[in-house]
């Protein structure tokens, strides 16, 4: 794949500062390929492959200098969960939400609690995971004496099983509130199952989480309701979405650069086809045309849209509320690309390989099969009917879990 | 699904003398439908399902009356392979190819040929199989005295464990001519490998088989060749075709039925969506109202092609050229509108039923997987080509293995 | 384009009571084709053209025999109509909408009432138009001692300059119903404005009318209002909808045939395309193939909704409400697909005949001008939408103006 | 147009020196929209907006400041023929290929010719034209004394009515070789023909003009074969496509910002919508929202392109072959997605808009008819090609006419 990999050489040297860490997570991610086909049959938890990412140190990657992580952008963090999507998409998966997990506390908390766990996180080498399925409310948190306890069950709880900590949703019953807070994945009381087994994003654990009355300390919850219109505080789901918008487009890129790879080395020419070779068929030619332009479309989208969320959230509770919306619609713009060009090449590059390309061996139905059961997150007539309200009537998307 | 089943009650009036035949294999179709999802997973031989179809007496379905058969047309045939693709592809798949196997005799040898495999396959109920991919020419027949030998590998031999027959291609070296012969699929010498494990149509064993110094006896081998440029001994690649297109519209069907039994019971509605069920939603109704159409459109195509398949086929030796060019293109014409509207259909359901779909346990993947992997036989783009060279210039397709 | 008009031929075999009417319409087609390029440029009224119409006894054609029609078939009527509407839509639309017009006082009028106009229409040999537009409601009828008075105005009133019977539709103002009456086009207080200046259908005359307290005798307006729930008495819709898709599938057959001729004629092979031939061109002929699929799925809905309509039709005031709700569905269906794949043909056409194929002379462009206006008169969206009801929840369309 | 009018506002902020250009710009495409609808249907030469462009100075954008000229970027010169082609692709068609056609003596040319063409066009405000299409070889040019004369025909000769200067290009028939040179539109020989009636870009007077042994002086043939293979020599092609891509992107934004005004202040929404207005129509908002993304992903791609093409540009005679093949592939990935973005939108509108929008007064059908015809100057499907040759193969577009 020497065109792709040039491609990427470019990106590193323009991101001087940033070359280690991608060319580790390129190393990485080719660790992880050859075994990605046999893990997405057995499913279950990538734990060697999440050690090394341990080991890697980019676990600290976004936590600023001055809590002692490395203090990069989010375009480099998904930059590389777009790498690790290309060969497997699971271990992008956790990889991002631990990015999501880990800046809960600073977007929800107060500054004590951002800085605690920051430090904590780079000094115990946390890997975060998800369980703040708002959907799922059947999770509560009731005082008990000074502290709570959070009871109920959530679901769709991603990277769940092998975490160190967890951040979760739960309902106050007093006020009907949807509650933050982080705790650590082993407390007493915290039950994980292993009940994750979908069609795809195999090696996520997605599954369920079970809370018997866990002890919650004050300092776990994140308040900060009086703010809770503060753009800042609603912007965690533009970094979720445009962090899916990454690995969707790394699963194209990664289903485009194994059929390119295939064709060139096993495809055969069809019967009459009046050519030589498979690299100079003429629908063959056109299927690499078409998936290009469309993969390079969605590219330019989501990079575009990286460099805006980044700016906004660099300015962190100074938000304003039309750069956020405007931020949201660049987000949701890009995700619908990646979604439709995804779910497109990763069916038709079958087309280009030919039919022995569907042997078990090769596993190139986990990218359609990934991407298929990702994209479902939040339903994308509703992401194009938000951009359309924007798009006809002016309307920046309603800030809320999904936007 | 109670729309779908009185069109089928419909069928099965229109097609009286027929009724019972359909209703045996759409309760076979039920029964097999409880355990096609843990089938899929597992791969391999569909023993029992086989043995079932064995005791139900359609293995005869086409064979005339004279030779002891039901004399049903290939307009059944296909009906029942598409109601058997709505749950389980891989049993549409070899009951298609038995039909398929069956009538090579019929095709390719003489009068006495015909008449002793009809009859032999309805007393001895045998479970013909398919081992004559034209496009590997492995396998050689070479003399042996009065006999001959069959020596080589052939790939894709679907069907071939559990079978009793087995038609095969050979080259014959001194004419480098390929040349059918059926042979039981037990003799001596013959490996069937159970080296099929690809991402769908999973249980349909189309592996690799040996021969091993095989010894064939003269009237095994179909000869002809005199008449080979008669239409009708071209003629099942047009039967290959079409039998293929109705398994294609039935994983459509059954994709598009599953799912809508799927959204009526579980499908939530959308956050945001302003309606009280998932039946209301404006791009849920677009979803079934789309793919509604599409399938129509196909099955309208199938079934009229269908007509003229068994009317051109009723003419036997007689057939015109003409009529064969008519009936490939009308079956290249429902064989590309299955293509495009099944790969559609099977990935589009997973937006018209949301996120908990892809649960493991239903399996809804495997109708993409199994009609991506049966579409790739021979590439729609040649398909269309071929289509576009009639409707361009007025040339009927060349008869070929494949059109 | 000898390849479709065989397929005529056959056609013309099949109807063989038919075969003169279609002879004519095809030879009245062939003559209306060498001046259509220029009509469309100008715009009005086809005033030889209709006369030509009167005079070959069209005008006719489903009334039936009793009251001295031709007796044919709503099949034959749209048939002729796609004719047509391959090289003049805009006469189609006129054409179809006699048919249309002069069904009104069967359909909602009493025994009577259907007889004296069926055997005027003969007798006086009438052309009928339509200003029925239900969606405009600014027409009053009001009562004046025995007979009544028309007032006010409507819009899209197609074919009504050198019509000679106009079937209206006001609001009584007491009861706030909708009334149908049909009179004279040339009776006093009657204005037909030369108000149609659109992009396409530039020939219908589908303007405004202005009525100044025109009188109206009471045996011109139809009542049944107490059968209003009767299914035969909202059939009309259905009547509209398919003769509208037939008229769509004669644009698209229209623009493919003239396309065919065009790239057999003078389309020249691209630089680098390696062909001697156009008609050799990959891309080319994939075009044409993808066209000729799309074609044929529109015309297998379309036919077989025609054979539904007209055993509906037949059913007369017998109609079940379930079978008017099968064949709503069924024309809906051909209808979404006559204008898919009609805008996507008269778009793509320029593709197989290059940029000379522009040239004002072809006047190539009227095809998607005529199907773009015509396919606007209801939204495919809500079509879509109502196919979907149907689909997921069972629900036949609701009968009203459009379904 | 609130929300695009600010985009452009930042842009204007962005590009502070270019401020002036394109507010001019601006203000000259809203004096044009005015009567665009008027000249669309007339054609012929825009002679009074000519010489509008003639007066603001913006024939001089593009030529170096040490030669007088204005010394902007193709960057800024095609987001003006983009903002002429929102309401007037003509105009952007002669304003483009006035800048495609004084940089001739720039590439072709010897230093002194690039000089004297440069301070000629600045001096004398020439507006330049079209006569160079290479496939057309109508043209001969043959020695005369000292000097030579050019004689024969040349079609789709582009701005030529109304034009100062006329790039031609000509064979030599010694050698057969096709050779470049500019002359006076007036000079004695030539006559413009008034041929050009075609169904869009109808106002680019892209007809024919003859040479009747048209005297030509050495100094106005362009030579350098002797550097024919150099990658400079061969960029006019990917100047040309880009300000191509940059029109066929303006007319789709056009059509946009046409359709979004009609929508909020003309529809109605649909009977059984549900809604009150139809900005709030959930097909509408999704056509929106749909076109929205797609022209997002467009733009993109061609602002992208663009800077790529100014760079490579300024690297003049130094240009790597490997530059050019980067930026011939940028570019025509940008035209691809151009040429299918805006074909679906410019037909797509009408559904956002209703039938009412077909009416001649607003010229809806314009964009389509412009860009349907403008998108044929060369088979996108051989750009796709080229493209895919490119994406699998890793082979760059071989410079020619036209990549």
């Amino acid at each position: 794949m020497a065109i792709y990999e040039k491609t990427i050489e470019k990106q590193v040297e323009e991101l001087s500062t940033s070359k280690d860490y991608l060319a580790v997570a390129i190393s990485l991610a080719q660790e992880f390929a050859t075994t990605a086909v046999e893990r997405d049959k057995a499913g279950g938890t990538p734990k060697y492959e999440r050690d090394r990412i341990r080991d890697s140190g980019l676990l600290h990657l976004i936590i600023p200098k001055q809590y002692g992580g490395i203090g990069e952008s989010w375009i480099l963090a998904m930059k590389i969960a777009r790498e690790f999507a290309k060969v497997d998409a699971s271990i992008a998966h956790v990889y991002s939400y631990h990015h999501l997990g880990l800046t809960i506390p600073h977007i929800f908390g107060s500054p004590a609690q951002k800085e605690r766990f920051y430090v904590e996180t780079v000094k115990r080498n946390w890997f975060w995971c998800n369980a703040l399925n708002p959907l799922d409310r059947r999770t509560i948190l009731v005082p008990d004496g000074e502290n709570f306890r959070l009871h109920g069950k959530k679901s769709f709880c991603s990277g769940s099983k092998d975490s160190d900590m967890m951040p979760v949703t739960a309902v106050y019953p007093e006020t009907s509130e949807l509650i933050a807070l982080a705790i650590p994945s082993q407390r007493e009381g915290i039950t994980i199952h292993d009940d994750w087994d979908n069609m795809g994003q195999r090696q996520t654990d997605s599954g369920s989480v079970s809370f018997d009355r866990v002890r919650i300390f004050p300092e776990e919850i994140f308040g900060g309701r009086s703010s809770a219109n503060e753009p800042f505080k609603t912007f965690r789901a533009c970094l979720t979405q445009l962090n899916f918008t990454n690995i969707y487009l790394g699963i194209a890129a990664g289903a485009y650069d194994a059929a390119r790879e295939y064709t060139r080395a096993f495809t055969r020419p069809w019967l009459n086809s009046g050519v030589e070779s498979a690299a100079d068929d003429p629908y063959i030619l056109q299927h690499y045309g078409d998936m290009w332009v469309d993969l390079q479309a969605a590219t330019c989208l989501t990079d575009k849209a990286g460099e805006l969320l980044q700016a906004t959230w660099e300015l962190g509770s100074s938000m304003p509320a039309e750069q956020r919306g405007e931020c949201a619609v660049a987000i949701a713009t890009a995700k619908v690309a990646a979604t439709k060009v995804g779910l497109e090449i990763t069916s038709r590059i079958f087309e280009a390989m030919g039919a022995r390309a569907t042997a078990g061996q090769y596993g190139f139905d986990r990218y359609w099969r990934n991407l298929r059961t990702f994209t479902l997150h939040d339903p994308v007539a509703y992401k194009v009917r938000a951009i359309g309200d924007w798009a006809l009537n002016g309307k920046y998307p309603d800030p809320s879990f999904y936007s």
